[in-house]
């Protein structure tokens, strides 16, 4: 139990009623539309407690009432479709934002977890200055405001989701997406809009969105690793978000297989990343393979997929090179596994359009690198990346899901 | 709030009543002999709601009223010495048991978390069947029962801690001290004993004492490394110690410093325990130095105080060999940073005798692994090894502080 959660909790008081209220609305956020009684089975919670809390907060407007879609199931018995319960979308609105490389996104997000359409703009965000990218934030963010219709509800703050290293949910660090070090965006954010506003490293929010789905809520323990560019990953540990005092931790990529291997992006050498990383795949096959040439940290996403078909038609380099790099990652993914013994690892992002090549490597090295009784309780699989769920994680973020689940 | 403490709560009914029970025993046993008005700023209770809480745990013998020691500090300006308020250690009593390589220690512990005079029995461990096995820890453990003060309280429970791998608080799956694998050791020892049983990591164990510690209570994440004959690992993440689902997790020991490197005690290849472990570093040292011929798997404290004093007297061999141990050390420690960023990592155990002959090399190889921002948010410094916390630990387990902590 956390005190910084959006609704403040104290040890006496009214904290049975309060929490009982988040925590109805969290159950609802979770598992979508819920009759009351589901609703009441699943917080064993009283019929009386159920019904006085919803009133409540069908009242204040957080919630609102559907008919059960298709009417009474057939067989169950039941003359009249259920009434179900669910969470009332305009009950407030936030703005996200999502920054990477050369590329800011903003959208609306709902008080139901829901996003609105994204608008996009083009930077060179490796050459902005603290103020040049200020502005650039604050100015998209303004116009997203401006076009919030009349509906859309409160508006209860500002989720930055970030590329890179976030300290005090606030002060980047360090981004792969800028030259600028030791940025504080969410303070100055704050001040010109009025509102509250926080920064969360990209992963971090991708693990929140990808656990919101209802057949992941049971899994406690839970790492989803992101293969793109370069390596991340978002931790959930005992169904919360992992985020060390410090801000840091959860740099898989950095971890290492090799100590004296090849240079990283991070300027030391051996990381998972310098092997398994888009730009490290890419500038090992540009240095066999003739290959357009490129940025070769930022190889695109058409370039990465013909390196990735190359090793699909068995191009024996291209082959190599994915064998290595699921070599790579099964030696780190064991060193994860050892420390914290995940019930399950999602391996997803962009460059799990390689995880196929790489697969047979990665679970070798596996085998090679831990006795069976510390393996076999890890189910590692991939996710397609056929959506960005970045901006849905930080609405959830902003929603106050992760401090309180 | 987990819904398996000792004291069992729900969303609804007295759930506030019991939780600030609770919160007044655990502020008490982290904090020593309080002050009704200290206790209240703590847990932000007001004088009403602690007068009455305390007068309750008093009358039901939890609790028990000390003179503050020493009287009025002068200059504080009160007329009469304030009257403090300690856990009764007489309150509830449980059995600790340490099983370790030819070695069970039994003690009685208190409801204050204190430890009795510790029985010490020798076993060929390693030859025990189940049955005998059982055998063993049960009749020491009848023993210490029968021994029992009438003063000694109610009888909670049973705690043993075990070096190995535990899964669900009762099964070893394997541990350096067995021949066997997979056997539940709790479930036959509730039976006999009509009692609660649990079994737990005797790292997690030590960690959970250290914590205890009140100068380490701020800190949120903590990472206890124990060296010795093998290196374990007890993690508190976000204020709880870590127990995976699979209640694997923490075996620091057997992550990677080098692939195809040399054989572990595991079976596999590498591991940082392989260079690390008093058994790996007295194996390297006989091959190359005149010392005593032992149990290779098991070199005993004189033999490995020996060699550790060769190498504080410049001996190049003994030099070189804790120089690679460090080194090991250090990439190993730089993964858990980049995964976890752990405010504080103590390395302790009888092994840390060898820590000041491993921490140049130790910290030559953070410096490599990783770039001062992601290495300078975690502290690293060795614990004496003066005590042995692990009954201690267990203790604490018994009465449910890991739990709701």
């Amino acid at each position: 139990m956390r005190k910084d959660g959006p609704i403040s909790e104290r040890g006496d008081g009214d904290h049975g009623q309060r929490s009982s209220a988040q925590r109805v609305l969290q159950a609802v956020r979770r598992h979508g539309p819920l009759a009351r009684v589901d609703l009441g089975a699943l917080l064993e919670m009283s019929p009386a407690s159920i019904s006085s809390l919803t009133s409540d907060l069908l009242r204040e407007g957080f919630l609102r009432e559907v008919p059960e879609s298709g009417g009474a199931e057939p067989g169950r018995g039941r003359g009249r479709p259920k009434v179900l319960i669910e969470l009332a979308p305009e009950a407030a609105c936030m703005i996200a934002v999502k920054l990477t490389i050369n590329r800011i996104e903003v959208a609306r997000g709902d008080f139901a977890g829901g996003t609105g359409p994204v608008t996009a703009r083009a930077f060179n965000t490796l050459e902005l200055g603290a103020d040049e990218l200020l502005a650039a934030l604050g100015d998209l963010i303004a116009g997203e405001i401006a076009a919030l219709p009349a509906s859309a509800g409160r508006l209860m703050g500002i989720g930055i989701a970030v590329q890179g290293l976030i300290h005090g949910a606030a002060t980047i660090i360090w981004s792969p997406a800028l030259s600028l070090r030791h940025v504080n965006i969410a303070a100055p954010l704050a001040a010109r809009f009025g509102l509250p506003a926080i920064a969360m490293n990209d992963a971090d929010c991708i693990a929140l969105a990808i656990r919101q789905h209802s057949e992941l809520q049971a899994i406690d323990n839970l790492a989803v690793v992101m293969l793109g560019t370069g390596v991340g990953m978002g931790l959930i540990i005992d169904g919360k978000l992992h985020a060390a005092s410090s801000g840091l931790g959860a740099e898989f990529g950095h971890t290492k297989y090799q100590i004296d291997g090849p240079l990283c992006h991070c300027g030391r050498r051996g990381c998972i990343e310098s092997f398994v990383g888009d730009y490290a795949l890419y500038r090992d096959a540009r240095s066999m393979l003739d290959l357009p040439n490129t940025d070769a940290l930022h190889p695109s996403e058409e370039q990465m997929q013909a390196l990735t078909d190359l090793a699909e038609s068995g191009h024996p380099v291209a082959v190599s090179l994915f064998r290595q790099a699921g070599r790579a990652l099964g030696y780190g993914l064991s060193n994860l596994i050892a420390l914290l013994g995940p019930d399950l690892i999602l391996v997803t992002g962009s460059g799990v359009r390689g995880f196929r090549q790489m697969e047979p490597a990665m679970r070798q090295a596996l085998d090679e690198a831990l006795v069976d009784t510390l393996r076999s309780q890890t189910e590692i699989r991939p996710r397609a990346w056929d959506e960005d769920l970045t901006l849905r994680g930080i609405v959830l973020q902003v929603l106050g899901e992760a401090r309180t689940g």
